[in-house]
């Protein structure tokens, strides 16, 4: 049994082309909905429905203008993915970080309803969004951010596994590394490189944060990870 | 500058239509976006976009089937809206009660997305939907209750203002009351037909609630209101 999976943007759309579906969603989508679900909850990038219309309007620096029809489009992302899983009797419901976080002086986020839900037996699926923060309208809040979070507030033995299309850690002849302790051994290698691989070195600075750390992996071993086996590059101090 | 406005799902939708937007509808945005909306929050109900989804599935009594198809009906309505005020330049942005209320041991409601999203010069819209409940799946959160929740975490100043189909609490002669200080009033003349004019009792009952109270008026005064008016029928203690 799974505590948190966040899957990336670019596993679930193809981020050459706006608003559109990669080739694997409907794999993706179906391996979710067959596991053992009980207890999980779900976290989705934006991939291609979000980031091109963030960048657009510059919300990476916060904003107004573009608030809307970003949300909109990681909430049409969103509408997507419930459904499918919905298609395959998952009882999956939305929820959407604009209308449960903020930042004000501190960060928020509000997740009893996300639990509340969950121990109602649906699959709560979350996805990277903008939220208003205080004297700058609105600012971008990632899937991994997220997923950090949740899991923070989950308690200690909280797993989070990161579907993500990098496929795990690598090293710089492009080999996977079993697990990874610090963020140095990222930037080491990493270099200039680090983002265009999926901005892993954020997720590994993410997962360090957490007592127990978690997992990154690539699409086609979702299953395994869903399973219980023990896949990818883990991420822990 | 008014604080909370709840427009019924009967003025904005037909109710005898399953999911169909009543003749008024780009009125009453028109006259919603043209306002002085500075500090506003919107809050409307389902109408034909969910009722009729909550009662073929008997979530009135709590439940997990049916959530879903519920909510997202509800939240097309919702789209509906948001989307017709930023036509007209509001600002609005979609806050969703499944995202931010509950029911556990006690009913919460986190309000400080909404309160952000309001001080940052959004619009947020919220709506009638289903939450979380614990031991239930989910249950019905009215767009009465949510007005009434948003009044009370908002301090003592503020003001409600409830646009209904029925244009106020009219006394057994179908005249319109001034003011109405006791659910008393209305029981005493309502009868059984007091739902029948779109639960009137229940309104009357939120709004005595609260220290400031609210009004009850139509959505031909809609306007007027919005510019500060004291229209329809005073409910306050």
């Amino acid at each position: 049994m799974r505590a948190i999976l966040k899957i990336g943007g670019s596993v679930l759309t193809d981020k050459t082309e706006e608003e559109t579906l990669s080739d694997r969603f409907d794999d993706v989508i179906e391996t979710v909905a067959d596991a053992d679900r009980d207890g999980l909850i779900l976290v989705h990038g934006a991939g291609s429905f979000g980031h091109p219309h963030a960048a657009r309007h510059e919300l990476g620096e916060g904003g107004v203008e573009g608030a809307y029809e970003t949300h909109e489009a990681v909430a049409r992302l969103n509408g997507l993915v419930v459904g499918a899983l919905n298609e395959h009797g998952a009882d999956a419901v939305p929820v959407h970080p604009l209308s449960c976080a903020w930042r004000g002086d501190t960060f928020g986020f509000e997740t009893l309803p996300t639990q509340t839900l969950r121990e109602e037996g649906f699959l709560p699926v979350l996805h990277g969004d903008v939220v208003a923060e205080s004297g700058s309208g609105v600012s971008v809040l990632s899937g991994d951010e997220i997923a950090v979070e949740l899991a923070r507030l989950h308690g200690d033995a909280a797993d989070v596994g990161m579907c993500a299309s990098a496929g795990g850690v690598l090293d710089e002849e492009g080999n996977r590394l079993e697990h990874v302790s610090s963020l140095e051994e990222v930037t080491e290698f990493g270099g200039e490189g680090v983002d265009v691989t999926g901005g892993i070195s954020g997720k590994v600075e993410s997962l360090l944060s957490l007592p127990s750390g978690g997992r990154v992996f690539g699409a086609d071993e979702l299953e395994e990870y869903l399973g219980g086996e023990a896949v990818g590059t883990l991420v822990r101090r």
